[in-house]
């Protein structure tokens, strides 16, 4: 007797959870990268304390708060961006990050944008493209 | 007497807050416009119930769940995707969401990119770049 068996293989694909990614790591403002879309990168930090000056000249650049409370410092304004919320920085404008407690955001920006801008060297620089 | 007031003006910004924006619509499966990085744009939806099998053939596509529960099926396999988590479609891969209850999602993908994509004369074909 033959038996057919037939198997018809249903792949799960796994979403991108992001406490799971924020379990991974602990350092403050170092950017790591989660996904991609096209050129475009989705990057995640933990952020406290000041960070410092800088500009991203060739892109806007987009932050969404997960978790907690940030601030952004522009040399005329304040922005406050709190969980559930977003805000994007134009291309050009000199902005300076803080969030007084740890918070989790998210960053959305084309691949190979430096996070301190046109300051390459400041102590803050992080290595490019680091993946979790 | 002179007194010289110096008024020095701190600009407000306002961010954009998510729970806000999905207040202000209630229709299904219609992406509206809440921003853009440089040709990029964030869309909300709200979702319930199965969408069409499309294509986008020319860019991948970032789905982030903000509120529910979905899923994408694909034509070899499935994903779920919750709260809290985000899933990227591949350009050019056929795709299927579907929401068994009301979800918030959020999109992220190149200005211009039509809901059901290839099948531009689909009942469920929303007007492109419609913000709020």
């Amino acid at each position: 007797m033959l038996i057919l068996v037939l198997k018809f293989t249903i792949m799960n694909y796994n979403p991108i959870n992001f406490s799971e990614k924020f379990n991974q790591f602990s350092d403050y403002w170092k950017p790591k990268v989660i996904s991609e879309i096209n050129n475009y990168q989705f990057k995640i930090a933990k952020i406290k304390g000041e960070f410092i000056w800088h500009t991203h000249p060739e892109t806007d650049e987009a932050f969404i708060v997960l978790n907690g409370e940030i601030k952004i410092e522009f040399r005329d304004g304040i922005v406050k961006i709190k969980q559930g919320e977003m805000f994007v920085v134009p291309a050009g404008v000199e902005h300076k990050p803080s969030s007084e407690n740890e918070s989790q955001i998210m960053l959305i920006e084309p691949r190979g944008v430096v996070n301190t801008g046109e300051n390459k060297s400041s102590n803050f620089t992080y290595e490019n493209d680091v993946w979790i």
